[in-house]
């Protein structure tokens, strides 16, 4: 069944890779369209081979889903990689594997040196895995094919993220659907008004599937500062934010249950954040831009972009004082809202931290009070707490590991730190040598390769992840 | 009852002042001798104003407790300070109570840039107060004089560090009379050897201090490094991870429960972690010594000093290649062992944590497994486990927020990062500027306040502190 599932994945990721194909041919790449070509054929036939007659027994469980759903990201990252590599745009197939990962994981960090040299056809493979990983690339394919409803539940559980798996998600295929019309429907928008904005069709493509996935890839090397226009960033940053949101509540309003929304702890939350640190960034900035205004616009523009981990840049935010860089990286950490299309470690479990944090110094004055977190109103389960817990637990393990591998290239203190950060929350930059002007091209293959194990776990929230590493010794050990 | 505990506490170190002023009259430094009975005469004035008349009702509270004992920590360091002012040694009072607090937090971080030029006196009070807080300051009082056994037990539990307080703890008085005799008798032993390798007394007593207190002060500017020994390196390496051991264990030795030791999982974590690390610095440091050996000799004691925090130094390892500078900053995280003289989280933490990882992917894989954690043989309850989190997340808030106002000063990042990882977890040197030859001397008052706080914050592990700062909003909000 998991070959089954899987054989079927690469089958649709086949037909995606003819979308840039086309575009190859469109802009006269005919080299580079072919190159395209080659790997849809070669998963059209593991397809065939692998995934035309179904199993039998067709139940898959929990852990299934885990597995499928990691090794699906793995499939699709090998096999985009490859038109990267054979045409020659990026030779060296790591790198090619690196880029692709960073796209599906909607990261954004790149090794490229120069971005602009790439041909139309890639840069357009490039940003669309952006859009197709952000909702999550099961949910694409559940969408476009048929699952039965209970193995959905599990593929679906395994891959979108949050603490606290929503109503929603259950009832799956038609809810999937829905919430990718508004997906697409919101995208729509977005070009529309980058167009009226007097960008180029191709650009408003390129930015939006980068917006809405908050994956954050540009075709130019200044990132969204090239078009230098207080309108085209205040687009981008109103669409960062809204992409940040948890999807969920879009679904609310479309049912007319605007009350739920508003009272939405987290949506609260994530907007104050956004609202406190745009106003503390600016105020930081004062000197560095000729009126408080202009530092607004870069300070928002550079918030949204971190906190919902898309990681474009209007400016080189390097050069700011130490406090607003802090600032960023802590919003690294923090992250969009739950079931957002946003990385890091989601803004509700920031909040529940944050509540048991004021429990426990309420219990250490008054010892016989009851121990109660309410989100939304609704009581935390001890499960869901533990969870919690156990999830930043093994978050703060993969960073520590991470930091010390990737140490071993002898970087400065911020670049391998930020390094982590960014590339673990999805975000793509970070400081220093990774900052928005660097790139991600001279570290080791093994730092590369443990940067894309990070932007895998951290879009999957890390358990399916370990799960794959502890498959083989399944039987053995427990 | 509160006021007559901390006036008693008061009382105890206006005796403890008279030893640096007879070490002043022993050098012939009058004028600074005198320095030291200005606060002892007003502190024993205090003492007889609040102190003398025992209160009818002397019970005492859980939160009282941790009220009492941030209390004395910051009256103690105000009038510890005071010396160092009034002698015009350290001119500001806001770097002399900074040095205080470094020196009974065991911390070692020095605001001096010219730590030789102080006189011997000066010297020998900041040492001091490192063997003094290695302990409590509340321990120490204990032993000197007479509380009730219930009232001892609330203080006790907010001194000593780790996550579940032993058995040994509510035994009190007696225990802590043993435990410091224990104490005392390695100082003495640690004396005897430094001397056997020519050290003279004054500097043995000032390096034993700030290794039995796992604090670090030294009266050298190169630190242990001044003396450039192998001996001298050994003994302290020895020493510091002596010191950094769970006193209780020492305690089981004692009275013949050996097994009881050798099956412990937290000594064995600690051992294995320092053999470790070391084993994979001397390997990082290849190029950097002319032999093996040399790098070991470099590796342990920086490895020992780090993770026991004491923070003494005998080379400048801001020059060692980033792997083993990432490996130094974990090990300022993970600390000494439960109820030992260090700071950090404490490796008990570190080891239950890692734990509960491994039971949570368990439990992904066989959903049916029953979720129990065991240290040493016994299943940790959940209260522990919370409080454990709880606690790592209010460490973590107390990074973020300590980070976030020292970055105000705008330094660069490994040196904002490292002083405020170097002061919570009561190390002293950090990375870059506040590296082993620098110093926190041209950090902003702001900052140094910030720093005091996480010192403190760090020692009695967090929560009396909390408690602290939202005692006067008991009555509104709670």
């Amino acid at each position: 069944m998991i070959r089954y599932i899987l054989a079927k994945m690469l089958g649709v990721e086949a037909i995606l890779l003819l979308l840039p194909a086309l575009v190859g041919l469109f802009y006269g790449e005919l080299e580079e369209a072919a190159a395209f070509l080659v790997p849809a054929v070669l998963l059209i036939l593991v397809y065939i081979i692998f995934g035309r007659r179904k199993p039998e027994a067709p139940a898959i469980y929990g852990r299934d889903g885990m597995l499928i759903v990691a090794s699906a990201w793995i499939l699709w990252s090998l096999a985009g990689a490859l038109p990267f590599t054979v045409s020659g745009s990026i030779p060296n197939y790591v790198d090619a594997f690196f880029e692709m990962v960073s796209g599906f994981t909607t990261t954004g960090s790149s090794i490229l040196r120069d971005v602009e040299a790439l041909p139309q056809c890639m840069l357009f493979w490039r940003s669309f895995s952006h859009w197709i990983g952000g909702m999550g690339v099961l949910v694409f394919v559940m969408v476009l094919t048929t699952l039965d409803k209970k193995n959905s539940m599990y593929l679906m559980r395994a891959e979108v993220p949050g603490p606290e798996k929503d109503k929603l998600v259950p009832k799956t295929m038609s809810t999937a659907r829905i919430l990718y019309g508004m997906y697409f429907g919101m995208t729509v928008l977005e070009v529309a008004l980058l167009v009226l904005g007097g960008m180029n069709i191709f650009d408003s493509l390129i930015h939006a599937f980068g917006t809405a996935g908050t994956g954050g890839f540009s075709n130019y090397a200044a990132s969204v500062g090239h078009f230098d226009s207080a309108y085209i960033d205040g687009v981008i940053s109103v669409f960062m934010i809204l992409f940040g949101v948890n999807f969920n509540l879009y679904f609310f309003l479309l049912i007319g249950e605007a009350k739920s929304v508003w009272k939405n702890e987290e949506l609260k939350a994530y907007l104050g954040i956004i609202a406190a640190a745009t106003a503390m960034i600016t105020l930081n900035l004062g000197r560095h831009y000729p009126n408080p205004l202009t530092a607004f616009r870069y300070a928002i523009f550079q918030v949204a972009s971190i906190i919902t981990t898309t990681g474009y840049a209007t400016t080189d935010y390097n050069v700011w004082p130490m406090f607003s860089q802090c600032i960023l990286v802590l919003l690294m950490v923090v992250g969009a809202s739950a079931s957002s299309t946003g990385g890091g470690i989601k803004v509700s479990r920031v909040l529940i931290v944050f509540k048991s944090i004021k429990q426990e110094i309420k219990r250490l004055v008054h010892p016989q009070s009851v121990n109660i977190i309410r989100i939304n109103g609704k009581k935390m389960s001890t499960d869901i707490l533990n969870s919690v817990y156990v999830y930043l637990m093994s978050y703060a393990g993969i960073v520590v590991l991470s930091v010390l591998i990737v140490s071993l290239d002898n970087k400065d203190f911020a670049t391998t730190f930020s390094s982590v950060m960014a590339t673990l929350n999805n975000i793509g930059p970070g400081l220093a040598e990774v900052g928005p002007n660097g790139s991600f091209a001279d570290f080791s293959v093994l730092s590369k390769l443990v940067f894309c194990f990070d932007m895998l776990a951290g879009r999957l929230e890390i358990f399916p992840f370990l799960m794959l590493l502890t498959a083989f010794s399944w039987r053995k050990r427990f």
